[in-house]
């Protein structure tokens, strides 16, 4: 089946049975949501892995009551950086470059750049930033799990900062983004699974636009030059 | 090929040739992007599709002079709302029933909820949680241009309040959040193309935990249990 075919498979599983994914399943699933893109390939995030029935009860408590959370087989939360900081940032530049076999000072330019200007965007605009990148890797943990006929259900519905507190997130440099309960539906108790799956229709999706479409803009460009993008 | 194959294909390509992309598969890749799911289906985003290489030249000069931009075949600009409204919410969720064939009155409840949870945490914050939904989309159009065996660079280098006045994006609702160029490698003259690439090690990207390792965290369950999330 292709990705199309298994979004429409996928829908957000709304009861799921308690069966267990398999560990080559979720191993699999994993392995997408690490292989994801990032910004400056800085991966700013990580997945805490839970299948603990005392601590999904606790999280299932800040998380609007939602059965998925104690239902599933194992239960991914998203966390992301913080901030961005000169170490954090060198840290990953100086591992890919090791991995590649290039000197250090490869990236130096490149990381001046960024750290300069994300620096004046603050510490919230750049939690935000790096919550933003976890989305994408949340996106292909999502069709990971449908390309293995394992549901999931994206979910936004939780308490962070109880979510950060339960998981002793407070200090780590990290902050809990999104959950994503992995199992198998319950179809004769979900509500969900027979309604229509309804999108913006493709019409006012998609607009094309030409220069006759756009703003008189003169701007003179910056000139500037972004050479060595490190991401992959 | 496997969504993680593709994902092990891909790259951020940094020099494309300008061969056209068949319209069937620009069709795909649009397509997957649209059934991406979103928080309470609400698909708070749009994708504007740009191959005028007057305009394209344009949008290059706000965006760092990064060549794919001119070099691709199809550029996608992805654009979120810049708020929640009532009124934007509420023409989503009566589409949605429309479609299912139930009262508006069925979202009465979790429309509420939503805005009220949405209002006090303020327009930045609500621009950021749309242009986070953006993200998903935009990933999905990854996998489905790799999918395709169709390059992509994933690209946040712009200036968005540039590209929003050159595109009319002011006073339009929407503000643009990610740029994707689609098109074909020119492997002799991407430096990136044999570059190995590099993500963070698995064990520090997954971390298993349990009750044990979870803090004392005894606060009462608010109790509130959300019935019907509208999305799929």
């Amino acid at each position: 089946m292709s990705l199309l075919d298994n979004l429409n498979w996928r829908y957000a599983t709304k009861k799921m049975n308690g069966t267990k994914v398999p560990q080559e399943k979720l191993d699999y699933i994993l392995e997408a949501a690490r292989m994801s893109p990032s910004s400056s390939g800085l991966q700013p995030y990580k997945i805490i892995v839970i299948s603990d029935k005392a601590l999904l009860e606790k999280i299932k408590g800040i998380s609007w009551n939602q059965s998925q959370i104690t239902d599933c087989s194992h239960l991914l939360v998203f966390v992301a950086w913080d901030k961005y900081t000169n170490k954090r940032v060198s840290d990953v530049f100086n591992y890919t470059m090791d991995e590649r076999g290039l000197p250090h000072s490869t990236m130096d330019d490149y990381k001046a750049n960024i750290l300069s200007l994300y620096e004046p965007l603050g510490e919230e605009w750049q939690a935000h930033h790096a919550s933003k990148q976890s989305y994408i890797s949340f996106a292909m943990a999502i069709a990971a799990a449908a390309e293995q006929k394992v549901d999931a259900t994206p979910v936004e519905g939780f308490v962070p900062e109880k979510l950060d507190k339960l998981l002793k997130l407070e200090g780590s440099g990290y902050k809990s983004t999104l959950l994503l309960p992995l199992g198998y539906r319950e179809e004769s108790e979900d509500w969900l699974v027979n309604m229509k799956k309804v999108r913006t229709p493709k019409e006012d999706f998609i607009t094309e636009m030409t220069i006759e479409d756009a703003a008189d803009f003169d701007e003179a460009p910056s000139g500037k030059t972004i050479g060595s993008l490190p991401n992959k």
